[in-house]
Parts: C-alpha cells; sequence; structure tokens
C-alpha cells in the first residue's frame, strides 16, 4: 500500500493508501487528542490548513466519551466530522506518561485513569478492540514505551514482551475487523520499534517486528528525554532495517528542524502537539524561525504573522490584531494561533515533498533545518 | 436614513443605511466586546450566521489596546476584518457595571478601570471622541445608565445631565467627523432615553432628546434589574414619544421572548450578550426551547441540536459529539455553541422580518414569545 515515487539520500517521497484516501509522504498527522483539534479547530478548518491525517488517542477517547459509543456513532471519522484518513496510537504512550499506579504483566497493564481516577485495563486485546470499535485507518500497536535512560536488561525484556503483545495485537486486530458490524475493515496495523537508546536492542527488535509483514512501522521511544543527537543516531540504526517497502512513523516527533533531519533518515510520518501548544502560547512559526505573537514590537504591526505564508490567518489577520486578541485573552486568539501553526507544518511538509520530487530535498534541508526552530 | 417599509400594529419591518451597508430591520447585533465575539468566532463566522452589526466596547477597547492604536490601524473595521456595519457603545453602561470608586460630575465621570486599577475619565467628548478613533458606525451618546430602584430626584437630575451631555455629545461628534483623517466620517450618533422605570420622566427626556434630531435613539436603562412587565409598560410609554421616521435601539435586550415582544412594541435594534454566554455554558436556543447539551440523554444523540436549525453546527455536528466536546472541556465545543445561537438569534430576526412582511407577525409572536424562552 506503500509506493516509493522518488527518493535523495535516505529521504524518500512516496504515497501510502488508506481506507480514508492515499497519504502524500512525507506528512505530518494534526492532533486532535478527543475527536477534536485544540483551539478550537473545526473539521473544516483541517480541510483549509492542508491536514492530510488526522491523529487521536486512544486512551483519551476510552476513557471519554468512550469508544463503545463512538462506535455506536458510526465510529471516528463519522463522529468527528472527518473524512481523511485517522491514525489511532494504541494507549500506551498515555498509560506511561499520565496514568498511576501501573502494573505492568505480560496480559497488559492496569493503570489508574487520570479521570475521575477509575481502575482501567489495557492489553494488546483491549487497544485493538477499542481501535476497532473507533474505526480509525492505521491503529497503533500495543507497546510499552521505555523511558530513557532505562538499565538495559530492563529495555531487553520489555522488547521481547513487546514483540509477544505485537502478534497478540495482528491476531485481534484481524478477528474484530473480521466481524460483522467492524466500523472500519480495512484498518491496517502498524508495529512499533522500541529499544531507548541502545541500537542494537533496536536492531534485533525491528527484524523481529518486521517478520510479522505488517503495512508500516514506526520508530516509538523517541523524543522522550535524549539528545537530539542520539534520537538522529538512533534512526540512524534502526532504518536500514526497516522494510523499504512500507511507511516509517517516527512517533511524537517533532520541531520543524526534528522533522528535515528525520525526513533526511528515511522517515515518512509525523506528529506531535508541538504546533499547537506553541500556538496556545503565542509562539509562531514563520520561514525566518519562531516569534513571539504577545512581544510589545507587534503593537502597531499591520503585517501578517509571516508574509511568506499564505494561509487563511496570514492572508486575513495583522499581527497588531493577534497580538490584541491575545493580550485581552480571547479565545478566538488560540483559534488564529493554531490555524496558522498547524498550516506552517502541513506546508512545510508540502514543501519537503516538492523538493523530494524536484531532487531538491538536500538544498532546502540546508536552508531551512536551523533557521525554522530559532527563536527570533 | 431609516426607511418603514411595512407597520403591523406597533411592529416596524424597515432598513436603516449605515456606511457600511444597509441594515434590515428589526435587527439583532452581534456582541464582539474587545474586537472579536467570545467562543473564538471570526469575522468570516460572522457573515455565516447572519450577522447584520457587530456591536463593541468603547470602554474595553479604550483600556486595551486603546482607540489612538486602533486608529492608527485604521480603525475598527479594518482591525478586525468586519467589512459591515459597527456600532460601539458610548463606554458609560461599562463606567456604572465595572468600574470602582467612579465621581460623577458634570464635566464627566473620573472611575478606576478594572484593568490594572488605572484612573480614566470618560465625559461626552471623551468617548466621541474614542468613538470617533474607533470609526464605528453608530456611535451612542455618553449617558448616566442609572440603576433600578433610584430616587426620582436623583433620576430627574441625572436625566437633565444626560440632555446636556447628549448635546456635548452631538456637538463633539460633528466636530472630530470634520478633522482630517477622520476614520468614518459618515459615523452617527443615536441617543439614549433614560429615566428608570418613571414614566413621566422617559417621556419628558424623550422629548427633549428627540428635539436634537439625531439619526436614531435608543431606550437605555432597562433589563438591569426590574421585571419584564416594566420593561415592556416603559417601552410602550416612551415609545409613542419617539420619532417615527428614526430607528428605536432597546439596549442590552434579550431572551428572544423579550426580543418579540418589544418588536411588538416598536422596538427595531436589539444587541444581548446571552446567546453567546448561554452557549458557552451549553445551552442552546432552539424553535422548541432551550436544551442543555450537557444533559446525559444527548449522550448517544445522532440528531442536531435543532433538526429545524440550517446553521453550519446544525448541518454537521451530533448533539452527542457537542456533549462530547462540553465534557472534554475542548474549546471547539464553545464555538459551535456560540455558533449555533447566534445563529439562531440572528435568524429569529430574519423569521420576525418575514412574519412583518407577510403581514403574519402578530401569528408568529403569538406561537413563539414564550414558548422559545423556556427549558426543555
Amino acid at each position: 500500500m506503500y509506493r516509493l515515487i522518488k527518493q535523495e539520500g535516505r529521504a524518500r517521497r512516496g504515497e501510502f493508501e488508506t481506507p480514508h484516501g492515499t497519504v502524500q509522504t512525507p506528512v505530518f498527522m494534526n492532533v486532535g487528542t478527543q475527536g477534536a483539534i485544540k483551539g478550537a479547530l473545526s473539521a473544516r478548518d483541517l480541510k483549509e490548513i492542508g491536514c492530510q491525517v488526522e491523529l487521536s488517542n486512544t486512551y483519551h477517547l476510552h476513557v471519554r466519551p468512550g469508544d463503545g459509543l463512538i462506535k455506536e456513532m458510526g465510529g471516528l471519522h463519522r463522529f468527528m466530522t472527518w473524512d481523511g484518513p485517522i491514525l489511532t496510537d494504541s494507549g500506551g504512550f498515555q498509560i506511561f506518561s499520565l496514568a498511576s499506579l501501573r502494573k505492568i504483566r505480560e496480559e497488559g497493564v492496569r493503570f489508574n485513569s487520570h479521570v475521575a481516577g477509575r481502575h482501567l485495563f489495557l492489553g494488546p486485546e483491549a487497544s485493538m478492540r477499542i481501535q476497532a470499535n473507533l474505526g480509525s485507518d492505521i491503529a497503533m500497536a500495543f507497546d510499552e514505551c521505555i523511558k530513557i535512560p532505562s538499565p538495559r536488561d530492563y529495555v531487553i525484556r520489555s522488547c521481547d514482551r513487546t514483540v509477544r503483545w505485537l502478534e497478540r495485537c495482528k491476531k485481534a486486530l484481524a478477528e474484530y475487523n473480521g466481524e460483522d458490524g467492524a466500523v472500519n475493515p480495512g484498518q491496517m496495523l502498524f508495529g512499533i520499534n522500541q529499544g531507548a537508546v541502545f541500537h542494537d536492542i533496536r536492531i534485533e527488535h525491528m527484524k523481529k517486528i518486521a517478520d510479522l509483514d505488517l503495512p508500516g512501522y514506526a520508530i516509538g521511544g523517541l523524543a522522550v528525554g535524549e539528545t537530539h543527537q542520539e534520537m538522529y543516531d538512533t534512526i540512524e540504526a534502526v532504518e536500514e532495517h526497516m522494510p523499504a517497502d512500507k511507511p516509517r512513523y517516527l512517533m511524537g516527533v517533532g520541531t520543524p528542524g526534528n522533522i528535515i533531519e528525520s525526513v533526511a533518515r528515511g522517515v515518512d510520518f509525523f506528529d506531535c502537539v508541538m504546533p499547537a501548544r506553541n500556538g496556545r502560547h503565542g509562539h509562531l512559526f514563520t520561514w525566518d524561525g519562531i516569534i513571539n505573537i504577545k512581544n510589545e514590537k507587534y503593537q502597531r504591526d499591520e503585517l501578517p504573522i509571516d508574509p511568506a505564508c499564505s494561509c487563511p490567518v496570514c492572508r486575513r489577520y495583522s499581527r497588531a490584531y493577534l497580538r490584541h486578541l491575545f493580550k485581552a485573552e480571547e479565545m478566538l486568539a488560540m483559534r488564529l494561533a493554531v490555524g496558522h501553526n498547524l498550516f506552517f507544518y502541513n506546508s512545510l511538509m508540502q514543501r519537503i515533498r516538492d523538493s523530494l520530487e524536484a531532487g531538491g530535498f538536500d538544498s532546502f534541508r540546508h536552508t531551512y533545518s536551523e533557521i525554522l526552530d530559532k527563536r527570533i
């Protein structure tokens, strides 16, 4: 389902078919944790800002409003009125970042929910059941996101378990999507590579999960505290062992510079809460670097956020008005800022794809890899 | 500039020309206090929900970002990117509702701002200067909004002063809008009738301000604690003495029922924060009454908020999704709820106008005057 269109070094221009449309890669997935984009963006806005794939969180939607309810409402696409591709994570990451009192067993993980302190259980079968109920196009494997640093022997044991969990995920998802009334029978499963920053463990693990011949593979457990260099080195080590005919997804990454550098190392899919979160704080991406729209100097500035940007916000509003909205704590400030930042990320990916097609990615990388992450 | 198109009883179907377009009356003005609609609605959304006139607040914009800044940015229309008619209030109401330590003199009012406790002064000339800087299409007279109840002799003294203030407003605004670089030279001034619920004082005051031959007149100082019946009685008493060839604006009113009943008593312009405020709390207007979308019973409800509503929210989203957004505290909940409620108010006015044109307002009033305000 992945088709490689062009390659420049390790960087890949491709496309990936899903039940809700073909995704042009490299792609950034726009995060709608609870079935909605933060900052009051609507599904229609997502189209306008060039979003190709929406990403929602299994853990959050399972807790509220419940995946059973969403299935009854016709699945997540219909519930949130987004007809493009959706990827759901497995809930694993949230268990390890949000839940307290978790207990990991072979069976799965028992934990307390961050909402109302309910006791919950998530394992490979439960995660697949929830994701089948949501009916996303890409379901992510249930894995343990290992914290960095962790002892080597723990990482080995955890990775072995993640392989066994992945086998159970594959079996369970196939079963659930074969049932009558399955929300999205064409739903696909991506495996997730773990191994902290131990290259040999990562490679060993990658080889094992590649044997399961899944439609795509993610590199998980990065961007959790290691340095950027450690992250890049780990990607380089493992990428060679990822199937070339499958898309590669680097989970939770990152800054524009991180994305450019990871594309250069063969990654196709990205997601990150950063553009929305930065936007809500008035930190706005431009092709010259990151500006803080709340700065005094924008008080009487009639220019758009970025004169080089063609997003709906830059086509209409001045920096002065945006600054006023932030100072006055108007909700519209959030919407416009998040809308601009997500448009920026989506058009960053468009420009990466264009440069790959034109054979100019290396030059693009050279021009933008550092500058875009700088605060100006 | 006001043209009466048709009349049914006291109710009037008309139109009113402004420098930024002709307003079909009766009309509801959508409140954007700080130059933005609460709930993250954009200027483009306003067009979609049928808004004819946007209302902004002189006091708030004077305090932040400052009317001088807005003038430099080309005026409020350009600053907030709304090209339709704008009405600004005089700041008087906020002085009496928000400011502490105010001191009323013939000259004007000294008070502490609710933002950062700054000392400020507002009088007829200052209010007109600010509104001229904002460049609204309709400027409101600077008046004292008298609290109800107030002693009769105080109300008389205050009303006499409001007449003197109005003469100063008229003179000042003409002067400011005759200056080179005036933002909106066609800006008009509406006088405001006061007098608490003393009919004789109201009438006397109305006669005096009518003599100034302004383009429009408002009834102020109502909906501040009196009963609905007292409000209606006061409108009836004063309406006869309002010029028939000028629009009448009932400030800060009200529920759908209040609006229908006031149209029946000859009122043409309305504004109220209620639809936006109710929306933010999940209280949504429908043609059957007011629903609370957070109610358990909407958890799995696939219907739109109001199956009889054709707003962008009802055309797209289910009650179940909206309820989820409220429960999950997603900002999108606010935007969709406020958008629906404002659309409801604007289409209420459209239906009032349609019924007046068809000679069926009395029947419309009979059907909807009570039901729309009920919680169901």
